[in-house]
């Protein structure tokens, strides 16, 4: 159902190049969620095109990213890195009026590119739906993915304020919750808030194939390596483009577990809560 | 209910010494699965007997270790560094007959108090439940806790196999799965799968601590920080009790972040994800 105060999208034409576990999901969101729209897809592989065709996610299939070109609203949620050729194709035909976004994780190497290759760069709004599974494909799409989900969009001084407020429409008509934040500091904080998370999870997964165990895990186990089972070559490009904040928090981790290890080797318990909780640090001591 | 086959241990007398979240779901799950058992509980803490009391964990209060031993059986659910003092406490009026176990997430250091504190120490097994979640304290109670759950168990060479037959009773009536495994080798895979999530879960709340960000986490970092809820105090006790297994997995984790952090320093994809996914190292690139 279109929410109240976003009539003005009735009846756009909607473009998803990308029909993966995020692409696909805002198609189906979209099929939920707002009467009237309608919804274009395409996806390098036929078999995505197919599924997101047979789940309902889109409703006619494009045959190439040119044929996107003309929607209103063009949605990418390829993997970053086939980004610069999605926008070289769709350059020559783009509308001045058509709005873009996209919804990778890293934000500052995107708008490089739509600086570097699209004709109205004003049109492109940044996104980033803080959402998603470890499940990834077509076959992961859910229709209420982005319910209540914060969706941050990185406008510039640039930005068509126009365009903005599509892309906001299309983000609340999806349920989400739209904010907006600078594209460098959402790249940084975002590195810690998952680039890191992800990089401990596949790390302790491997770990663990190389000793594997004969008791089962438990609940933290499972917790920590749950996104572990995410896409590692989708993973390896987005920690390619957001290297720096990634190493810089890496780092900084790994010197509070090298402090841990320090104290473990010593071995008085006190020393050790200050080392993982270092605000208890002078707590008095609870047996 | 009580499952077929473990019917001698009907009317049998249970004391629960420590009523936090695993004591007092001990004392809900006897209340919920084995008709005719009666449950005595004692805790340090006022508040935590009056708790279980009032929750239904135990049906009489002790008023103190020593009145808790003349139980069939003894389950010890304090923090790891109030057991030695317990079984001190036990020790002059244990009953040759009586079978006694606990709940710690560490088995080696409490097997070295048993020996050195308790007369029959053929009547001791060691146990562990895998269950349990970041919540702690009387409260966080939950008579289903260990349904389905794995329980180690270490009995060693001198454990008196009835001692070993009444503990696997009383676990597979609290309907968790008992496993058995050598203490040694227990503490060295739970420091892998349970001591080191909970050191970086801890860590990485206290690097977000210090530098709080603007935007709302995501699922990655939730599952990655769940159990930095978990007491730190009995947390800092298992993991200077469990030092060396927990420092040796640390510093491999460490070794392998570091070089995660030295491939996002040089930027190569490919690299990134072999040290992110070394089993996929050589698998063609799926853009």
């Amino acid at each position: 159902m279109i929410p109240e105060g976003v009539g003005y999208l009735w009846g756009v034409q909607v473009a998803i190049i990308g029909l993966g576990g995020i692409g696909a999901s805002v198609g189906l969101a979209i099929q939920h969620e707002a009467l009237g729209w309608g919804v274009v897809g395409y996806d390098v592989a036929p078999d995505a095109l197919t599924g997101a065709l047979q789940m309902g996610a889109i409703d006619h299939p494009a045959e190439s990213v040119a044929a996107c070109a003309c929607a209103d609203l063009i949605v990418i949620a390829t993997p970053p890195l086939a980004m610069p050729e999605v926008f070289q194709q769709l350059a020559p035909r783009l509308r001045p009026e058509t709005a873009l976004t996209d919804v990778a994780s890293v934000k500052s190497p995107v708008l490089r590119w739509a600086e570097a290759y699209l004709p109205y760069l004003s049109r492109f709004v940044g996104g980033h739906p803080i959402a998603g599974t470890e499940h990834h494909g077509v076959r992961a799409a859910r229709a209420d993915l982005f319910h209540g989900a914060p969706w941050a969009l990185t406008p510039t001084a640039q930005t068509d304020p126009d365009a903005l407020q599509r892309v906001e429409a299309f983000v609340q008509t999806l349920r989400a919750a739209p904010l907006t934040i600078d594209a460098a500091q959402h790249d940084r904080e975002f590195a810690l808030l998952s680039f890191v998370p992800h990089a401990i999870a596949f790390s302790l997964a491997a770990l663990h194939r190389e000793n594997p165990t004969t008791v089962p895990p438990g609940g933290s186990w499972r917790s920590a390596t749950r996104v572990a089972q995410s896409d590692p070559t989708l993973w390896a490009q987005l920690m390619a483009l957001n290297r720096e904040p990634t190493r810089e928090w890496l780092e900084q981790l790994i010197q509070r577990l090298q402090t841990l290890a320090d104290a473990l080797g010593q071995g008085d318990p006190r020393t050790i809560q200050g080392r993982l909780c270092p605000q208890d640090a002078h707590a008095p001591d609870e047996p």
